[in-house]
């Protein structure tokens, strides 16, 4: 079970509210969404991949999972976002309409990164045989610094291994909050506290006892909801009802659950070996790359005279630093950021300065996902808007009609079949045709090549709202 | 007289190799060209302006003076840089042949900025008398501070004013190169040494005179460039033999003429009250933005969290600084430039890089000016390649042909009187027109609102190269 929320604010520009920090790409290319879906497949027996998102995601979800090999899906879609607790709550209510009950659900935030495959799943097996007997079982790491940004578990007793080799579990003694400097000094030097990884691992029906048992408020908000799920047992995108949610409690798994459950003795701790970092900032994700002799890293065009220390994302542009020290830079199509090294957690108030201005670079990339492919706005001017709009091979635009605008489309790769009012037919690659305003019209892709068009809008407005839908695969239309 | 070159690598990435310092537009949105005909003009006296630069930037420095009032305009067109003394030369020798060897000529660098005209009237005002007088006269600056990037003059006894009113003058008595520190602070407490603001103002016949005197070789090497130029005496536009030009020296004015007038005596110069800046690197165009509270300068949408003593160049892009303190920004179309202000000098090292590496942004920006308008790719990729074209009123293309590309123009402002094989016929806004392979064409403003079209071409080569031209008005058809 992947819980994909999370704005990502410190890892602005690359990460926006439209595509946060799951969806960000990083220096690999591969994202941390997909990288989870992976860890998560690569396990023996896991038959399942259900995740938990804002609904808005569900395409952008669905697109990043489309590399990734196996598995029954599920989409559990919030209108909006209730914290975890709520989430794994419905998400063990759904494993048990589907007989369930009684396999280990395994929890995963969608933005964290683990390398060692191989540790983790010795770590995932020990929870599981500890979630086997009806414990609630989390994730422990052993801190290598006495960091501040993190939640603590103290361990209690060792639980004795059933295999040797697999790595120790103790019984948890208690969760403890984001610690004060000195305080995470001594956790670092006691050596029995352990990094809350926000991972856990029980059974369903082990986890709605415990909700029954310490949270039973947010359990009765949950269950209605639950009901309220058309095709619960079977269909593998759930939508959540708006009104419903709205009256659930906003409250994580650790408060509503974990903490209490500590005290009564029901939580085990794995203490997991693999690496493992939330990519909370830029910081953590310069770390990806291995610097240069004086300590440079980056992607892309860069040229560096007397820089030291200084991690520099460089996408469509050349990136040059002269005499600077310490800093992330990032470029993308339309916002640089120009950070400090020692002031990256200050990132997410440029998103709140944006917000307040209305700039909608703190909400939107340049390129903008869409359920059939993506559209690029390449300029845009009083009386015109120019965009390469791609188009994945068996996907469609919604048949529509814009009051305000024509649009006259270039095809530049692949073929085309338009809907252009009453006539059908396929435009080829330096062929175009023009769409003239108030008329049907419809873009599809039936070849095996994506398709690229490039479109010049014309009309005294050009906002995305003008769309009049009457046909859309993907339920945009109005009911 | 106006020269103009000097590339302006310390100014990158605002300035390139085909849009240099000259052209840059500073934060007012003029350029120092533009400013520098405007001071010549605002002069009472002046009556012809010659500017003497590459033939490269001949439509380019044209444009700059479009908004330039009055005055007759000569163009003495350079195939490449000889420096300036056989650009004075040629002037004098231009100016002799329309009869006004006895007028003075006023020498200036087309890339400084003076902002106090009055005084700077007054300065000439006194150094045009001087020079009536048969003298060569220059600029002196006082110093403000011990710099050591510029000459200086050393004062020798003072010339009675002709008037009360205006600045003091001096006969030089030795010109000297940019000194060390400790020399530059001795320079500036002793009172008597100024600035060499590298302006001169001379009689067209007292130079000549010097030239034969202290330079003749340059002076032999001079004349049959003159002698070949058609027209010499009447046209506008003067092209240089590129053959005769590559016998002549590459020297400065500075060395080949005043440094031996010096010490003959016959050299005075001015001292001038106006501010001076010869805007030599970043450092000087942050200078002319007033800072905020925190000293943070700049234009375009910026977001400063804890930021001080940055100036931030934003053009199309948000740019935000996080925790950084006295950097320079620069965001380009292309290129984006991070530097700490005490090492804005070795900006010019990212133009040898790039040099180095090939990349073109250190030679062209986006958007590359044409006589008859610009262009601005929006995008490339294998297969096709936007671009947005603005032909000026009255402007119009080459009539030409591609062999490897065709084209699709769709206009969005102004009408297009379009060639298109054997038609010819207008495009409104909103309407488009397909350029086979092949085929002949030509694009024309004939209106008078600027002509803005979206032109997608699609091909198996699309470099610049591509292009047969029949007929031009610009001269760029093949003799």
């Amino acid at each position: 079970m992947i819980l994909s929320g999370g704005a990502g604010t410190r890892l602005w520009p690359l990460s926006r509210e439209a595509a946060p920090k799951p969806f960000m790409p990083l220096p690999d290319g591969e994202t941390l969404l997909g990288k989870t879906a992976s860890r998560a497949l690569a396990l023996a027996g896991t038959d399942t991949l259900v995740t938990v998102t804002n609904r808005d995601y569900y395409f952008h979800t669905k697109d990043t999972y489309a590399g990734v090999a196996g598995s029954a899906f599920v989409y559990l879609l919030e209108p909006f976002g209730r914290n975890t607790a709520p989430a794994v709550a419905l998400g063990a209510l759904c494993a048990k309409a589907r007989g369930m009950g009684e396999r280990v659900l395994l929890v995963m935030p969608a933005d964290h990164l683990i390398r060692d495959q191989d540790a983790f799943a010795d770590a995932v097996a020990r929870a599981t045989e500890l979630a086997q007997t009806g414990a609630l079982v989390t994730f422990g790491i052993a801190p290598t610094h006495p960091e501040t940004g993190f939640g603590y578990i103290e361990c209690g007793p060792m639980i004795e291994p059933a295999e040797g080799r697999r790595p120790a579990a103790f019984r948890v003694r208690r969760f403890i909050e984001k610690p004060a400097l000195a305080t995470a000094r001594e956790y670092l030097t006691a050596g029995h506290y352990v990094w809350n990884s926000g991972m856990f691992a029980f059974t369903a029906d082990a986890i709605v006892d415990a909700f029954a048992r310490h949270a039973p408020g947010v359990l009765a908000a949950v269950r209605p909801v639950a009901q309220a799920l058309r095709d619960l047992s079977t269909s593998s995108m759930l939508e959540i009802d708006a009104a419903l949610f709205a009256a659930v409690p906003d409250i994580s798994i650790d408060y509503a659950i974990m903490e209490r459950a500590a005290e009564a003795g029901e939580v085990a701790v794995v203490r997991g070996t693999f690496d493992w970092s939330d990519v909370g900032s830029w910081q953590a994700v310069a770390a990806l790359c291995a610097p240069d002799d004086d300590g440079n890293g980056g992607q892309g065009e860069r040229v560096a005279i007397a820089t030291r220390g200084t991690y520099v994302h460089a996408a469509d542009r050349v990136v040059a630093t002269v005499g600077v020290e310490n800093l992330v830079i990032v470029d993308t199509a339309d916002a640089v950021l120009v950070a400090h090294r020692d002031h990256l957690q200050r990132v997410k108030d440029v998103v709140g300065e944006l917000k307040a201005r209305g700039h909608e670079a703190y909400r939107l990339h340049r390129t903008v996902s869409r359920p059939w492919g993506t559209y690029t706005v390449l300029e845009e001017a009083p009386g015109f808007k120019i965009k390469r709009i791609e188009v994945r091979p068996g996907a469609a635009l919604s048949l529509q009609l814009h009051h305000r605008r024509s649009e006259h489309w270039v095809v530049v790769h692949g073929v085309a079949r338009v809907t252009n009012g009453e006539r059908e037919f396929d435009v080829l690659p330096n062929e175009s045709t023009f769409i003239p305003l108030d008329t049907r019209h419809r873009l599809e892709n039936r070849g095996a090549e994506p398709l690229v068009i490039i479109e010049v809008q014309c009309g005294d407005y050009l906002g995305e709202d003008d769309i009049v839908r009457f046909d859309d695969r993907y339920g945009r239309t109005p009911a």
